[in-house]
């Protein structure tokens, strides 16, 4: 039995981790930097630790970490997204101090990490793929020759990549030549590895991703679709589950391909199958990854399934709660990355003080954050500052709630996306659901908004202030 | 079409259905009174005007309020719960000022706010109603005589009540004879109409009630019930939806019992059947509230269904949205009402400023309140000061999630209902869901909670002080 977790993240994941252990009756404990000493998870948590003056270090260093985990009596440590969360050391590191990693095997990140390996696994399980390299390249030459082959445009990747990062499309042979170097020194700098290969690039595919939950006795059961083709510069942006671009035949295919190639690798735990779906109906795997996504929130709101919990569970070793046929959909929900960022300066990051947070409420309406009113949004992190998830019972009604939501969300003392989500919202292809991954590329005219701060907002910051000021 | 709506209430039912129209692309018009002008509804409405200095009288006057309609350009009005909304005066007075008011008719608001005159109906209709008078008591005599019939002990109601107020237990005749003065003089004073009539107690009995919908085109569906036995001196505390004390048999009886009552008189928009659920299964008609009620929340999260845009969309005429087939129940919902009362001071209201509201977040939970840091929640209206609503799959995980985002919900500045509704949620009663009208007389040991307010807690709360005041 799971008894006491140590959360091995900051920020909204981990509060949304702390939120699922204390519903379960599980301890949790926080580990935070010196940046980080004011952050909600802090307060969240039961106990916390720091872990030091590096504001990224801390979160990075699995050994450390683990004795903190050992040190505070915990027995399981849940790794969150980001930092750690894909690294396999730090699921070896629990195994041999005996603290349960709430995740899959290290074989299983391992081999789902290495793109070339995890293709492979995918082409022997009869899980279609992107035409391109068998395993990584050995040099331009081969990759020159393979892009001949397949066809431009071509992607060339880091094998270890992720996150939209060591990734460049390639649409003629001079432009792959110039990118093969550049995509090499990125995936050293970034993961270590000087591995690259290369896809056939599919042009404007929608990005269609299937959660799935596998236990240790060999279940496997997906949560349905998530459609994340809205995104800039491969980073994920707008989020809606179920996608409204699929039928149901091509819904229950994409769902029996992540349940089979999670199947392949005997996946335990929370993952997420990744799909390129083209224009003429056609599936492709893209990767998969070994971990709770920021995303999971729309997913737990169609199906009502809490992922997290259910993560623990699977770690204790228990079956899981729910067969394929138990887990039933409802409405549609969208999910609304609100970042410290300047739409109108390239999405410049925007860190500072929040000097004002209302948190949205109403029907279907629901806020995974960790910012408060006069909290420093620290710079040394990334630029999330809350997730918006929007649900309703049709997609009309879900785009209405969501642009509702959106000005119903008060967020001032940084400038953020909520102004540029707004705008996305207006757009036709939006609100027909029919969109695909160059749609923020086609649309340079959505950071052409105005803000008008209404006067009664700043009334009501100004009264707030001295009210704060006075009352305490 | 309805395009201008005057929201004829103040407080989170005002912020309810502005969010509605602001969903529905629908203006939204607030009025407020000299002591609301910083109140959260007039911030969130397109537009507010000022109805006075009168704190109460302000939300009273229903000529006044429609004139700010038709001058505000309005064509409906909605009059949410309390003040005016079961006042036929009010639905009379939009009828001939050509507003559409979002509600029944007068004659269906007049009918069933008559107690006797519903019971009559009932009866007709073949509903089961607790055995007592026949139409209003003509003296003490009367009283005493029924009362002996019916066996002690009895109820003595004010039969234009309601809200728990005029409304008396007898449990002998020496009981009786003092008790009928009173509450004549409480009704004449409290409601302007001195009848009173009476029914046999049900001793201990469950608050069943069943939310329905009917439209101008005599469809009438339900909502399935909500059981809001949880209540102190006939106030309500804690919802939940469905009743975890029904077998499915016993829910379609009920269920189909407030269909049929609503048809009986041709009911049109939201309504709310009350019944009465004895220990031995069986149900007895008590009122039917003809407006939205407070508890629509939890009706709202286990169906998906959005009741105040429903109640709009009827009003325009409109057909339902739903057949009854198409209301699909998922899970359990809770809503705590969290009110600025101290528990510990027999409840007594707890004014004053906010000084921190920090809303709960993550999976299965909703907020409807009308405060923010800095308000100063003020002593003319009821105390409710937020409502939160948790939904789960199943009864244990709601309770579950009940703690949790009550732990989660930082409210500070005045004394509140949180740390009681935190006792509630530990009684073998309320875990097994096994409560009835009794609960809360028969657990005064649950005020005896301490209060330990966390270090990190008054940090925080300094820290946003400092924030704010330095920050604008």
């Amino acid at each position: 039995m799971i008894k006491k977790i140590l959360v091995a993240n900051r920020g909204e994941v981990a509060v949304r981790i702390v939120r699922a252990c204390a519903e379960m009756g599980i301890k949790s404990v926080a580990i935070y930097t010196d940046a980080d000493r004011h952050a909600l998870h802090v307060k969240k948590a039961d106990e916390s630790y720091n872990v030091g003056p590096d504001p990224v270090g801390g979160y990075l260093n699995a050994h450390r970490i683990v004795n903190v985990a050992v040190a505070a009596g915990c027995n399981a440590l849940h790794p969150g997204y980001g930092f750690l969360s894909e690294n396999p050391q730090l699921a070896e590191v629990c195994w041999r101090r005996d603290i349960v990693f709430i995740g899959p095997s290290p074989k299983a990140i391992r081999e789902m990490g290495d793109k070339t390996l995890a293709r492979e696994a995918m082409i022997k399980a009869g899980v279609p793929v992107v035409p391109g390299s068998e395993g990584n390249l050995k040099n331009v030459a081969e990759a020159v020759k393979l892009a001949k082959k397949v066809g431009y445009p071509v992607m060339l990747k880091a094998t270890s990549g992720g996150g939209g990062r060591g990734i460049r499309r390639c649409n003629s042979e001079e432009e792959l030549r110039r990118a093969y170097e550049r995509v090499v020194s990125e995936a050293t700098k970034a993961f270590g590895s000087a591995h690259v290969f290369l896809e056939k690039a599919i042009v404007n595919p929608r990005h269609i991703e299937v959660q799935v939950l596998g236990d240790k006795h060999g279940n496997v059961i997906h949560l349905f679709e998530r459609d994340c083709s809205i995104q800039r510069r491969h980073q994920k942006l707008v989020e809606v589950a179920p996608s409204p671009q699929l039928t149901e035949d091509q819904r229950q295919t994409v769902c029996a391909l992540a349940v089979r190639a999670a199947k392949t690798v005997n996946y335990e735990n929370a993952g997420t199958v990744e799909f390129l779906f083209d224009q003429e109906g056609n599936f492709y795997f893209m990767e998969m990854n070994t971990r709770l996504q920021v995303e999971h929130t729309i997913t737990e709101q169609i199906t009502g399934v809490d992922i997290v919990q259910e993560q623990i569970r699977i770690a204790e070793g228990q079956p899981l709660s729910y067969r394929q046929e138990d887990i039933q959909r409802r409405g549609y929900a969208i999910q609304f990355r609100i970042n410290a960022e300047d739409p109108k300066n390239d999405f410049l990051p925007s860190y500072g003080r929040i000097t004002r947070y209302y948190a949205p409420g109403g029907p279907g309406v629901r806020t995974d954050a960790a910012i408060y009113t006069g909290y420093d949004f620290p710079p040394h992190y990334d630029s999330m500052c809350a997730k918006l998830t929007v649900w309703a019972l049709t997609w009309e009604k879900v785009l209405a709630r969501g642009r509702r939501a959106l000005l119903d969300t008060g967020l001032h003392g940084v400038k953020t996306t909520k102004p540029y989500h707004l705008e996305i919202l207006k757009t036709p292809e939006f609100r027909e659901g029919r969109f695909d991954t160059g749609f923020i590329e086609q649309h340079p005219e959505l950071v052409n908004y105005s803000i008008r701060r209404p006067p009664a907002d700043l009334a009501a910051a100004l009264a707030a202030a001295i009210a704060a000021h006075h009352g305490l």
